[in-house]
């Protein structure tokens, strides 16, 4: 069944869509409850199996989810539990405790559902490039045909209940991916971090929660949902996003301007090591993919496509790679597959 | 003048001859002094002077020197002096005091003869790959025809008269200069210099004396020249490359062997940074050239000759991209010529 998603590209990584220079994907979630049952840390496990039950049986007819897969996350092997993550189609919490939790993933890896997460429900849905807007416009619909079926916890002073109050109110999430290694590179990047998180953002690492920026990968995303309607919530986080998108080809503009020899030093030495690696580590993959898609990015590596770079990033990860050698792997054979990938997808 | 030998490869470059996978070149040098003069450090000017006048006049009618070029130190620039030296012609010492010294550098650069170094000659032959015998037949001719006009300083007793009596006797010093990078890579180096050093042999790096063996390069030589004949010293210090040859091979295949992914790693790696990079140092380029030496050597590099690797490691020697660019220049700019030629010579 997951077998279907390795032979396939995530939308979010197709490297289109506006800003794909430096914006990789963006990502709408909706926190939602159902009343009739206590939120997921407290319920009992009858409820548990009854509120599982209860989305899996809205998302059965849903028009919007066929060719969905629904996968209970008791019925998989922890190497699928860990490729899911590695996709970003759960999060490391579905992981822990397996029981009576499940996703749902639908056609093209748009959108996925997770069930009796921190939250009943945790829709979330991706889209290539900064395109907050469509997200949450998918969003939104799917939204409204599961609640004709699901009776969704709303309260008419604080709006959508949430287990966490951070997610009360209209229970939404907005987070951009954003490349940013030119502001890394200039030393930039802590000041401008510093000051968006003053405007209530959150910033993170290509693997959400407590992860490094490693590849120079910033997952931003909004603080709080109260007290703001959803266009607000998203009017704001576009407004800084744009502003942090014009500060990195700024940037990039002055190194290559002032520092071309070394901007091309950069790139090229990355390329050239990962076409020509045997033994590659996940860290040291990542930087170096980074480089180059900075390359693809300024037109300094021709015929490569950021569709191929971009799907380097999950591809080289862990559970990937023993998903597509069909066995588990020592990390000695994982650097070594890592590396024969890398030297085949980028044709050398 | 010196401009004809940018254009050519000195034969000890040409990357042929016996075991030219280990053995990157052979040398002979014959120390020989005049009798009517003081050895060098002792002689007034005006001996310097006429030293120097007896010695050209001896190579102009020489045979076996014909198409050769003399050059006086004090002629050229320190950038050609330093030239000379990056080509192993001339040595550090004849740099220094460049008043009354010259050098005659034979075609194809297989000889060279200092005069008025330490001592007042220095007869010096190259040879590509394990070839001292051939190395010794050419010096042998050499001195033989300048002795018909030139007197030198012989003892019944004690043999050729030389400056340091550790030359004195048959004034040959046989050296050999071997690229050992398996041995280096296994740590068996230390262990083998110690042994080789209690047979009598010197050690030293690419440049000689006081040089460090980067690139994996070592100088083998012989410590002494008294009590011994020609072929006595030859014989001795032959039988010790040999060893060491076979010491190396070993090592290679065991490596290639046991670790086969980390050596074309090594190499790999190596060959594509080489092919990619806009900006290295000296340093870093003769340790990747070592690697793809020994990638070429291993049958691993297909499609790249032995002789293009070898030019590399002098080509790229600060001396030679500038005489190559035609001025001097900053290190930073030599950073990035030497990034270019290296480009540009293996095809990228």
């Amino acid at each position: 069944m997951i077998d279907s998603l390795l032979s396939q590209t995530s939308e979010w990584l197709r490297g289109t869509g506006p800003n794909a220079d430096i914006v990789m994907s963006s990502r709408i979630r909706l926190a939602r409850n159902l009343k009739p049952y206590p939120f997921s840390h407290w319920a009992s496990k009858k409820q548990e199996r009854e509120c599982l039950k209860a989305v899996h049986d809205a998302i059965l007819v849903s028009k919007n989810l066929k060719k969905s897969l629904f996968i209970f996350m008791h019925d998989i092997s922890d190497l699928d539990k860990q490729f899911l993550l590695e996709r970003h189609l759960i999060s490391r919490e579905h992981i822990l405790h397996p029981e009576f939790k499940a996703v749902n993933v639908s056609e093209r890896e748009i959108a996925s559902i997770m069930v009796n997460e921190e939250d009943h429900l945790r829709i979330q849905v991706m889209q290539s490039g900064f395109n907050l807007q469509e997200g949450w416009k998918v969003a939104d619909r799917l939204e409204d045909e599961l609640a004709e079926t699901l009776p969704f916890a709303f309260d008419n002073k604080w709006g959508y209940l949430t287990a966490c109050p951070t997610n009360t109110g209209t229970g939404l999430r907005a987070s951009v991916m954003l490349h940013l290694p030119a502001l890394v590179m200039t030393k930039q990047i802590s000041r401008v971090i510093q000051a968006i998180t003053k405007l209530g953002m959150v910033v993170r690492g290509l693997y959400g929660e407590g992860t490094d920026a490693e590849g120079n990968l910033f997952q931003i995303s909004n603080q709080i949902t109260m007290g703001q309607t959803e266009a607000e919530t998203l009017e704001h986080i576009e407004g800084i996003i744009r502003q942090l998108i014009g500060h990195e080809e700024t940037a990039r503009k002055q190194l290559v301007k002032q520092n071309r020899d070394l901007v091309y030093d950069k790139i090229w030495r990355a390329y050239g090591t990962l076409k020509n690696s045997f033994i590659i580590t996940s860290k040291e993959t990542i930087h170096l993919l980074s480089m180059v898609r900075m390359g693809v990015d300024l037109g300094v590596i021709p015929n490569l496509d950021r569709k191929t770079v971009n799907e380097l990033f999950i591809l080289t990860q862990p559970a990937h790679l023993q998903r597509m050698e069909g066995k588990l792997l020592a990390q000695s054979e994982r650097d070594a597959k890592r590396a024969a990938i890398i030297r085949s997808r980028l044709g050398s």
